[in-house]
């Protein structure tokens, strides 16, 4: 295999011009992975790019990011992914280091925001199907509060009680009950992408001015910005390192949320198994 | 009949405190229609507020509002619920005036947003399913555009290119059609009630950080700036006057959305026509 793809976008559109080259007006982002060539010397294959499927990879230097030294590579790998959506989502939506911050859903995205909004200085209460989580929510990730979503109790005695809620779940869901645990003016940043439509009554949004929006990872610059914010606070991803011959066991285990909480291939054993893996599909 | 009601608010909560009574957090609210009366000399009947039907309304000072001398009274009333709802939308969600904006639904609530929005400065689009409003709304209301929701095509080609939409729409309708003609990071707006649940997905939200809110009229003294800001500016609303034994007709005439734009009944004919309006019902 030999898949040499180039990542960019126009650069020129007022979205890439204010650093938000993932919202590139002209269609040109072309992320690291499925997003359609632009480069005439890109050697095509499918047309798309292959992320880390790629033996080889040509980056523009204005689309490279530096890890910041001593950060450990495999537990800072899925920043670039949980780390900017949940960072980017606050930023972007003036999250305050004073605020009353949900997060719901507490997997690969919600335990790093959970991290982040813990270093921004909010009040963070982690929210989550999975009562098994209780405890690495609050004594390993260090949220200040846990509710179960299977305790309607707890849920109902939560109601008016956020400023913000980072909704994670990529699973279809009605957002009326959990934008009732907002108070009035409060934020509901959407980042998982759930199918079908989202659900929510106007009366939920008119009657006290609440918001219902949705981020995007982010740009370059606001990424750097976050892998330098996690040094500083030592934040990074809990992981499982992971050979690419354990993919289909490990796929399995994500389908069962069986991952605290994110696994990551050490490429390294990748040329390997690539046979194998792509063999299994 | 002699209903006298308070209409009031806790006065100490968060909200208002920062002058958004109407979204008084101890449920200290007393709106003029159909709230519950609060106050302990108020003479009950069927323990809440009556409006209009009221024969003696008591208001503290607070909850007063001066109508600008020389404003047309009959046509000044509406501002109170259509002008505060749609400039108090404006307002809070941060509308600029060299924004493009689009009010959906040219009725009651939207034939005055056109005029708050051209007001303000805004390029405004008028976008609804009737299009006999196309005149109105291009010639007297002073709307820069006109975009009929019965034709596709002019609706496709207006994707992207909106800054803040404000959905007045009563009747249950999916928003994601209405979201693709925001761009990056617009805001939609929603002031009315419709029923049932909206429904958006995920991906307008997220793929384009696009904000969904709503907002229900406006505090005490945003009101007073909504009624000066009108006066300095012409703003009125277009109504027909009727008496109190037209309304009958008129409430027909309303479900056929045959009004341009809001009836005004005349207080002074209604102590003689009530009952036969109560009979009815």
């Amino acid at each position: 295999m030999l898949f040499i793809q180039k990542v960019d976008s126009c650069r020129n559109c007022r979205n890439c011009r204010s650093g938000e080259e993932q919202y590139c007006e002209d269609n040109g982002t072309v992320f690291t992975y499925n997003s359609k060539f632009k480069h005439p010397h890109c050697v095509e294959r499918g047309n798309v790019t292959y992320g880390g499927y790629s033996e080889s990879i040509i980056v523009d230097e204005k689309f490279v990011l530096k890890i910041p030294q001593g950060m450990n590579l495999p537990s800072a790998a899925p920043l670039l992914c949980a780390g900017i959506t949940t960072y980017g989502a606050f930023m972007k939506n003036g999250l305050l280091g004073n605020q009353r911050l949900a997060i719901i859903g507490i997997g690969g995205l919600g335990h790093v925001a959970v991290k982040i909004g813990k270093a921004l200085g909010c009040h963070v209460t982690a929210i989550s199907h999975n009562s098994s989580k209780r405890r690495s929510a609050l004594d390993h990730l260090g949220a200040h509060n846990f509710i179960d979503l299977n305790n309607e109790g707890s849920i109902a005695s939560a109601n008016g009680s956020f400023d913000f809620i980072l909704d994670t779940m990529p699973t279809e869901h009605d957002l009326s009950n959990y934008m009732n645990l907002l108070r009035v003016g409060g934020k509901y940043v959407v980042v998982g992408l759930p199918p079908g439509k989202l659900k929510v009554s106007a009366s939920s949004l008119v009657g006290n001015r609440k918001v219902l929006t949705g981020s995007k990872i982010g740009g370059i610059e606001q990424t750097q910005e976050m892998l330098n914010f996690c040094n500083r606070h030592g934040i990074t991803c809990d992981i499982e390192l992971v050979e690419a011959s354990d993919i289909n066991e490990c796929y399995e285990r994500v389908i069962k949320s069986d991952v605290m909480y994110r696994f990551v291939v050490d490429a390294t054993s990748f040329s390997s198994s690539v046979a194998n893996v792509h063999g299994s599909k």
